[in-house]
């Protein structure tokens, strides 16, 4: 992509509201714009590494047999009032009536929805388990939005839900889950801790959380030293210096973001919305069922924070905007011109390569460049007369230089060997 | 994917409220299901084949160097203050309300908020022209919600914007992605006509729509029948028997669906909302623009309806859900069950297969394998006592009998020949 012809509103100064890292560096390297209170915009940049953490999700979740679809954002009230969280539900939950004076709320996730959507076919044991899941925009109208994206009015989450005879299948079922979410985590780059916690207003009997250990997270995690205890600390009491209830290590305790939840739902959405199937012995009754969330667009902020200095972003492998970034540092200057533009020619089929054709200075190409943190820059400069450009490894800072006629062999070995 | 596991819910009978072909088949299909009045869920074979037009619009828009971003749904009521449609749009538009009371709408379209997210951005000449675009979840209070997702109030989207400097710039452009909707629609399978319109509560100077004859359109048409004019009957008057005003043909008369809209918008949104960039000359201009929709959902509709008989879908070729579909006749039987197993374990790595290793009677299972209408079919029965399977090719309805051992070179022949 031509990078005059992308839309990347860097900034040099951060707004004053930004407390955070992630927040500043969302704005400043024009990864997102915020449109109202917790309510932003996902720019170009940003949404192409949204997109990759989506796919990630996909990928993995398509691997346990879990199938994709899209429940409507619009819900109507009748079915909130089913499961009678239309009356539990506070001021979180954005209600509207359409024009025929129906009461409907934007959907802050969809037990109820896909309750209704899968009961009538969930008539036996041999439809379950099923699992389907689907990443969609969800409301929810905060008291206190913060941190951009962190914590949002309107964000992206992942939402999994399972249906199962008896509760050993979703205790199995909960388990591969687990499992699944520590792989996508891994390969967003995220230490996650998993942390005992409350069932909160989706309800259920049992509930745990992943957490990436970090000082703007917004909840207090007791955890071990010693060996993979962790809790929310309003569900386990621990403090710091206390002994670890699992192995007598030492309690530490910490501030942690919140990317993942998963929650043994049992049957508190089946009975009341009464989705009952036949079992083995022909007897009616009602599913069992588990649900899982991730936040999506926490995770990418999640990821900025852990992965960035103050004027770089460093982007796990699998969430790089892109493989290359092509600097052309004097686009007027006929020679750099032509070379850069041979260049992207080149790699432009074989790999997903950033251009920076504009007419811009040197000095405000290269912060751009740093803000942006693609992990290998190509750097077409005034030593193109010399047949010389520069190759960027951006991890570990180095230059080196190439003969133009060297360059696609280097790149390609150089992209191979960190693949 | 093994069918046990995918949320498929075929019916036997269309519901009463379901007038069309493809209103009948999306339900029958276990493609889509109804929430309530207009707003629908997308269940998996249906959301696949909608991210196979989401992927295809995506490549052609990349192709002309758009690039893609995800603005809101939730917009701010100032935004639409600035362009004065907070009072001119009706009763379509959804309205809300935050906790701390103020206005929002669920955005139908976006010029404003884009025209809000870009404007501080594209201060020169040196900026323009850009095009970005979204795929986004709209909300349309329709009065008379129809024909499932043909006309949704919750409904599937892309919209892209342009930005110039100069009206020369925009009707390059304009051009520019009239072709390129043209190759959108083709892939999808649909042949359309692009006929002359109002430009409507969108505003701007000239607007085409993309029309998909079908008798199920809402739209009437007139058009050459040996040329390409044609137009919106309500914007040229011309009816049935009329002489065509470009080459003195014969206009005919029929209903059209609406599968795409582009706009010059020109100045409209950037005069009221001060979207202003400084010329080549230094001087400050309000930015041209442009705007394209494109019905995502109601493409799928479009598609169904044109590639449908009464009891099966033939989808086009880059729309197929799956490439292959394994039936195994009878899972109960052993030899049938092994040998399809071991066939889905041979083209799953490979192909994209639907397995069909439910308990189910053999009449059920290919009724909805014809539903569904996967183009390629592996029948794995009792001739497999003799090594013998069948090899189903739905368009032309052709079964051939294969040795097991063929069946691997066979597959990879007739999906070669047909890609």
């Amino acid at each position: 992509m031509k990078q005059s012809m992308m839309f990347i509103p860097t900034l040099k100064e951060a707004p004053k509201d930004a407390e955070t890292l992630s927040h500043k560096l969302l704005i400043r390297a024009g990864l997102g714009k915020q449109v109202a209170a917790g309510i932003y915009s996902y720019l170009p940049l940003g949404y192409k590494v949204l997109k990759k953490i989506e796919n990630i999700i996909r990928e993995e979740l398509d691997k346990i047999d879990c199938s994709e679809l899209l429940l409507p954002a619009l819900c109507p009230a009748d079915l909130w009032k089913e499961s009678d969280r239309w009356d539990q539900y506070g001021p979180e939950l954005m209600r509207l009536k359409d024009r025929k004076n129906r009461d409907f709320c934007l959907g802050p996730t969809h037990e109820e929805v896909i309750t209704y959507v899968v009961r009538d076919y969930l008539n036996s044991y041999k439809k379950l388990p099923l699992a389907v899941y689907q990443i969609q925009t969800k409301f929810r109208d905060e008291m206190r939005p913060r941190f951009a994206l962190m914590r949002g009015r309107e964000f992206s989450m992942k939402d999994l839900y399972s249906f199962h005879e008896n509760a050993e299948c979703l205790d199995r079922w909960y388990q591969v889950v687990w499992e699944t979410y520590k792989k996508i985590f891994t390969r967003c780059g995220l230490k996650v801790k998993v942390v005992n916690s409350d069932t909160g207003q989706i309800g259920g009997k049992e509930a745990h959380e992943f957490m990436v250990m970090s000082e703007v997270g917004e909840d207090d995690i007791s955890y071990c030293t010693d060996c993979d205890y962790a809790s929310n600390i309003e569900f386990s009491n621990l403090i710091e210096g206390n002994k670890c209830p699992k192995c007598n290590g030492t309690i530490k305790v910490a501030k942690g973001i919140e990317v993942g939840n998963i929650f043994k739902l049992g049957t508190k959405y089946s009975d009341s919305m009464n989705a009952k199937f036949l079992d083995r012995d022909g007897k009616s009754k009602s599913v069992i069922m588990g649900c899982y969330g991730l936040g999506v667009s926490r995770t990418l902020m999640a990821v900025i924070e852990q992965h960035s200095n103050e004027n770089s972003i460093v982007w796990p492998k699998e969430l790089k905007p892109f493989d290359l970034h092509i600097i052309c540092v004097d686009s007027k200057k006929k020679e750099q011109l032509e070379t850069a533009e041979k260049i992207y020619a080149k790699f432009k089929t074989k790999y997903d390569c950033l251009y920076d054709d504009r007419i811009e200075r040197a000095g405000v190409k290269f912060k751009d460049a740093d803000l942006i943190g693609i992990p290998y820059r190509i750097i077409v400069g005034k030593d193109v007369e010399n047949c010389q450009i520069e190759v960027k490894d951006i991890k570990n800072n180095q230059v080196d230089k190439i003969n133009v006629d060297q360059i696609e062999n280097e790149i390609d070995i150089l992209l191979k060997r960190n693949e």
